[in-house]
């Protein structure tokens, strides 16, 4: 039995990818633009094992046994699988060779909750792409893989900060995702995530970027004449470390996104009456400064993603506790990097408006920039017993 | 002494104009169309009297005196007045040329609150140029005039469906309001407004359309690329009588300009949970019925104007009963045009899936298409008594 356990990390954008060109390929309308998140706070773990005993491929996804047949994650396992053989042929390695006609066991697992509505299926298919070429010993370029499992996926293969280029190819060679700057650039960017409490379900990404593509003239509009100059203006911020742009751009960037869901027919509402008090109190908090000290962006959902830089982490997280009340539940209001207190003006408290939300956020996560999918070299992570079976489920 | 009473409509767009290219002239960055509504229901009464021993110009707005000095107000009063000027030495017409040198009273009143959050401004401009040009004996166009006052007052002056053609000229004698349709040519369509609770105040739409002409690239691209398309199609199904296509296009350009308002920065909310609630509600209505059976159109606040035919009407009230139960606050809760109970079946309610609000929606108004403004004959309607004071305060 041949196995590799890798780690993957969540990405935000920060240019909003919504809209393909080509729903097989996954060939998006616009490129886009993220921030590649820390794995000490959020990462999928993903074990692959291949065995000459194993009768057929498999999956577990958080201690429950999936459907391997879907279309996309064959999509992975057949390219990956190319890939390896194509270097194989160039290398003659017997090994490689070998465990291709095996079987696969595959394993894994998020350390947040689904309800925490980060796109989870950006870290697991990083994470299945690159554990699998690990396994086969498949090197270089991997981004196209993963795209085309989800996605955003793509930017998960990288960390720091990632462009998804477009590309204009058919065959989507050159739809890629490519770093724009590493994780240890902008030391001092921090990323909260206000975990809203929402209570009806919402358009899956998939679904509603299908339907945004088909009737929105307004996204078409976004894909040509906007986004262009905004990622431009987007990797010289993050160049210049300019937080005043960066911020005023992920969140107009954001609004945009969210514009062209409401001009869908039928319009889609992902922001709810949460995240629009947050985007007010992030308003009339940078107006008091007058400056962009904090930014947010909203993906297909209602939970608030903030950008700030870390000499502000402590006063706005107290804002924050301030306007939405924590409401007791057993767990930690407060998950990730440490948060000291600190004291609230009066003056800044009557600035921000808050009429406080009690529960509204239901909690938050504290955390930066990180690196791109690592292998584990710790046994201990191994998800995957001498059996090939999970070692534990959830 | 002499005087003039008029009445004037309200009208809601179903082409939006959202946008000026000349604040002072009052035009717009897109042509725009409206449906004007009956006055039986919804009407701007305005009195205005023009006597030698008045010693200033004066106003007085829903009971309490206002300022005269309101550059829009002194727009139309100038504009009017000099096309009075210019039509009298025309005419030699000595009456004339002789109030034209006294002072004004002016006295207006509408018959709906302002917290029904329709545009009163459109009515009651339109009903202020439409009465001064009564008093100065001034016939013709008038539209340009009172555009000056309110951007789509211009479309009040008018009644039925009526385009406000956006035009190109600098000055812009070419930006005027026109005839679509008269009301008499599609009898069986209906107008249900439904005033939404509402906790918080609104940006106003002036300093909103400022705000989104500097900063929404989407409301730029939609003028430029969408609306002309859309101003074809919408007047060519009302031409037509095709509800199907109307209500289509009421709902999308309606959806398109809220879109426009979320890209602006920062963003603009107009539509609050009630107004989604009903967007949702109608859509699963149609749905159900696999047609365009109603549409909705939102302004600059969360009220819903409910476009449908009269087949539909008592149905579609029973429906909205049904997911907003009415609280009782003394007033009733269905105005205007008479409704009859509908039974509803236990198909079409879980098709709806309406989930109760109590309260969400405060009170209907079912009205019509209707007339443009009216010399009133009727003496007792005459808003100033013999002194030239209002006869009323309310």
């Amino acid at each position: 039995m041949k196995k590799a356990t890798c780690t993957a990390p969540v990405n935000i954008a920060v240019i909003k990818y919504w809209g393909k060109r080509n729903e097989e390929l996954i060939l998006p309308i616009n490129s886009s633009l993220s921030v590649t998140l820390n794995q000490d706070q959020l990462k999928t773990t993903t074990s692959i094992a291949a065995s000459r005993d194993f009768t057929e491929d498999r999956i577990w996804l958080n201690g429950k046994e999936d459907n391997i047949n879907h279309p996309r994650l064959q999509s992975c396992l057949r390219e990956i699988r190319r890939l390896a053989r194509k270097r194989r042929s160039d290398a003659e390695d017997d090994s490689v060779s070998r465990i291709l006609n095996y079987k696969v066991h595959i394993c894994s697992v998020n350390n947040f909750p689904t309800a925490a509505g980060l796109a989870s299926s950006a870290a697991g298919y990083a994470c299945l792409v690159y554990t699998l070429a690990k396994l086969y010993g498949v090197e270089g370029e991997l981004s196209e893989i993963a795209r085309q499992g989800s996605g955003s996926a793509c930017r998960s293969m990288y960390g720091g900060f990632v462009q998804w280029i477009m590309g204009e190819k058919e065959d989507g060679k050159d739809s890629l995702a490519q770093q724009v700057e590493a994780e240890s650039h902008w030391p001092e960017l921090r990323i909260l995530i206000l975990v809203a409490s929402a209570e009806k379900k919402h358009v899956g990404s998939t679904a509603g970027m299908q339907t945004s593509v088909k009737t929105s003239p307004l996204l078409k509009l976004r894909a040509e004449s906007v986004v262009p100059g905004r990622m431009e203006e987007m990797i010289e911020s993050i160049r210049k470390k300019d937080f005043e742009s960066f911020g005023q751009l992920t969140m107009k960037d954001s609004n945009q996104f969210h514009a062209t869901c409401l001009d869908t027919f039928p319009p889609i509402f992902y922001l709810n009456q949460v995240s629009q008090r947050i985007i007010h109190l992030v308003h009339r908090y940078n107006a008091y400064y007058g400056q962009t000290k904090v930014a947010y962006s909203f993906d297909a959902g209602p939970n608030a993603v903030i950008f700030t830089l870390e000499p502000t982490v402590n006063e706005f997280v107290e804002v924050v506790k301030r306007c939405f009340p924590p409401e007791s539940n057993g767990d930690p209001f407060l998950k990730g990097l440490p948060v000291d207190e600190a004291p609230l003006s009066q003056e800044l408290l009557s600035a921000v408006e808050c009429d406080p939300c009690p529960g509204g956020v239901r909690y938050m996560i504290v955390t930066q920039p990180g690196p791109g999918p690592v292998e584990s070299q710790d046994v201990s992570l191994d998800l995957l017993g001498p059996d090939g079976l999970p070692t534990q489920s959830i």
